[in-house]
């Protein structure tokens, strides 16, 4: 039960954005330019690192979330997801994104465990600056959105279709925030 | 140095939301909403639990920002918000703030962390639930921006001077993001 009285029985992040509107708008629109906006790196390598920094953060409703929608614009599908989140550095991904998953990790850690062989590591297997950039802010956004979803105890449903349908809604419409009503 | 090249000389924050307008709008009006909308709390109680997450977070850029702009507003000025930073249990704050810093510095430990013991502390000193969703938000956030700032190496000034001139800009303009030129 959330710790709070909230005004729906949405689980997750749901719940959260449907109450405090004013704060949904800016956290959407963060998510969408992050996640879905103009990039290098494809739809589901975003998300991936999202899921990733999820799992890391241990966030039941964030990974399950994050880690759908990854599968659902990934070839390598859920298949894919469940590697890199067991085991990163032997994951059928991009030299590039490898080196990006770890930057993520260190982030999740904390800011100051990002070090310049980590940058180095990524430049090298040619992620831009650009890139690197947005890595660490996506992976800094997950440990604010996981400590939101979990400070306050919301519901994260078991049945895996709730995630597959959230895939299904999230590609199609992206991340606009809910009605204020 | 900055661990990638950024378009201007701008420390901390400041360099990223420069270098990435596009985040800084949504950024720039999440922190607004939350550190200086409408709220229960006051301003300088929500810069205090934003300095106190980031000093947690050994956020230095952040922790000297956030603890200027607390003084600023707050009776207490810097004192005020060194005894909170060194031991907020004895800190000369109301029982409904000091509950609501621990809510704080467990949100800075993980999202798991908060407990329904923390959140009942802070209802029986007179917490509301919306002080109880924007304690955990705004915690949550300065775990973000603590691993963006430092995750990408950025400056921190050791001039108090610079923290200070910050927070008469902040008082007087509040977050607006930095023009896009």
């Amino acid at each position: 039960m959330p710790h709070i009285a909230l005004n729906s029985a949405e689980p997750g992040i749901r719940g959260l954005l449907r109450y405090r509107p004013e704060t949904a708008r800016p956290l959407g629109e963060l998510t969408e330019v992050l996640l879905r906006g103009p990039s290098t790196l494809t739809r589901g390598e975003r998300e991936l690192i999202a899921a990733y920094v999820s799992a890391l953060n241990d966030c039941q409703y964030c990974t399950s979330s994050h880690s759908a929608y990854a599968a659902a614009q990934l070839p390598g599908g859920m298949a894919l997801v469940e590697q890199v989140r067991s085991d990163p550095a032997a994951a059928p991904v991009t030299p590039a994104l490898k080196a990006l998953l770890a930057i993520a990790a260190a982030v999740q850690q904390g800011g100051r465990a990002v070090t310049a062989g980590h940058v180095a590591s990524a430049r090298a297997a040619g992620a831009t600056d650009l890139e690197i950039h947005d890595t660490v802010l996506i992976a800094a956004m997950f440990c604010m959105f996981n400590r939101y979803v979990d400070g306050l105890a919301t519901i994260a449903p078991d049945d895996p279709a709730v995630y597959a349908a959230g895939a299904q809604h999230i590609v199609t419409h992206g991340y606009v925030p809910p009605p204020a009503g």
